[in-house]
């Protein structure tokens, strides 16, 4: 079971904690940028490739503490084609340290269609006879807006490569609850989403307890991570929001079960670009600067939770 | 406003039809395949470039026809970032042609990274002081699950770059009703969705009524489609699922207005593989067949609505 492997990671480690690498270029230190520009032109290729520089760096500083990394696809595919090259490699980097990686697509679709999805980011693709692994994430974000039919084809996938999903429920942003916290009959739209994940991984359930099918839960809404903490007893919670969003390390302790598992917190911003925050940080220290704040962050949050 | 545009050119050709080209490399014909096999060997590169004249071939058989085309990012995703990469070529030659490109990626995300991902397939990103098109599409589908933080950044953009958006509502799968049926009061999720996108829609509204916020609603849902036609009278509705899924001409025409417009049906495996269905047809006039079955269908739907 995928969540097995990360939790066992995240165990070893002593931190429950994912680095969202979320690349704008106007995060990337401005001597790398102008290394490319200068080498290749001003292109998407070259922002590219800055960005990919930055991030190697950013893993070589963190692998060691972090157990996890979560991509988010929109700022690569800001690049354009190049961009997208460029989460290829850093998908295949981070896997080759020892991280977990979850790429945050939130993709959805129906049947085949979602089929392609799941093939694209956590499968492997036949062509003349030949495999391939498009993108080969350990687990992908999901939407489940439609139903079964746009998971199913996921579920195959996990339980043939050994992968796993999180499912959008309740989402860290303000007007998550314009639909999610809207009532059907006596439940919210995010606890019946919630039920479905449950229903979705119940046959896949590894040794830790956790299924193969995790839900997004934001560290932005606390009560709703400790009611559904409780009402999902076998789902993983990705909780984004920590940090930059306003979450605290009180209010995510909500997520985690009584061992100090069943939920991994995501910081991007506040990693990536620690180097602007620290007082008289030169930016060529960016990767040490982001070592400390994850240090900092598991700190922070091992300090609420048993694990 | 972008669907200004799409309507004016589906009054010019007498069609309010879409083509879908969701391209697995099991639809393209072997005489292509084999040719980029033997100049690139078996690599996803040479999937992706059979994909491509694929492609090329199928928008030339059809451009003076079909007002628009809607390339599914996950076929292209399946084949990496190559894949991706003829995603963007094929975006190009379509607009070159003349066509309406909109991509369907049903993409969502919260606010900052909403934003990349408009950026990504609707805007420009700034490089160095320069501006680039990643993408470059007409319009992009979303999944509003998130509410008006995940919307917000594209109405921004569509108004900025005279593009639009079509929010999941009823989507045309099996299964779309184990969320999307479920009742809010006396609403089910999907007219709440639907309600939603006229509201967002309702500062941008074009010279045939409908604004930059159009729907999603399936050919497989017929009562749906006239329920919804009257509730949302400023939405421009995309129709999957004719064909291939089982809904007919008598059933689409539901979506349309009393002037025939508001709505756009698409296809795409029954034009893509038509070659494969017509007896007797030479794989090698795979476009020719498809010209056919787009003429075909142009004549099924307009017989059944008042263009």
């Amino acid at each position: 079971m995928a969540f097995d492997r990360l939790i066992q990671r995240i165990i070893e480690l002593k931190n429950p904690t994912v680095v969202g690498l979320d690349p704008k270029l106007e995060y990337v230190p401005d001597y790398i940028c102008e290394k490319y520009f200068k080498e290749e032109g001003t292109t998407l290729k070259a922002a590219a490739n800055a960005i990919q520089e930055y991030n190697f760096a950013l893993i070589d500083a963190i692998y060691d503490i972090v157990p996890a990394i979560k991509p988010q696809a929109a700022y690569y595919e800001m690049y354009g084609y190049e961009g997208v090259r460029v989460l290829y490699n850093t998908i295949q980097y981070a896997k080759e340290k020892g991280m977990f990686v979850m790429t945050d697509g939130k993709r959805n679709d129906i049947g085949a269609t979602m089929e392609a999805y799941a093939t694209a980011h956590l499968g492997r693709v036949a062509v003349n006879g030949i495999e391939f692994e498009p993108f080969g994430a350990d687990a992908l974000t999901v939407n489940g807006y439609l139903g079964t039919d746009g998971i199913k084809p996921l579920l195959n996938l996990c339980e043939k490569y050994d992968k796993g999903i999180f499912v959008l429920v309740k989402t860290s942003n303000p007007s998550s609850g314009e639909l999610q916290d809207k009532k059907i009959g006596d439940d919210a739209v995010y606890a019946v989403m919630g039920d479905m994940c449950e229903e979705w991984g119940s046959s896949q359930i590894g040794k830790y307890g956790y299924s193969s099918v995790g839900a997004v839960v934001g560290a932005t809404y606390p009560e709703q991570l400790i009611e559904l903490r409780k009402r999902l007893p076998h789902t993983m919670f990705l909780v984004p929001g920590y940090g930059a969003q306003g979450g605290g390390a009180q209010g995510v302790a909500g997520a985690f079960d009584e061992n100090g598992l069943g939920a991994i917190v995501n910081s991007s911003r506040a990693v990536m670009c620690a180097y602007k925050k620290e007082e008289n940080c030169p930016e060529t220290d960016f990767a040490q600067a982001a070592r400390r704040e994850v240090i900092r962050m598991r700190e922070d949050i091992v300090s609420h939770i048993n694990l």
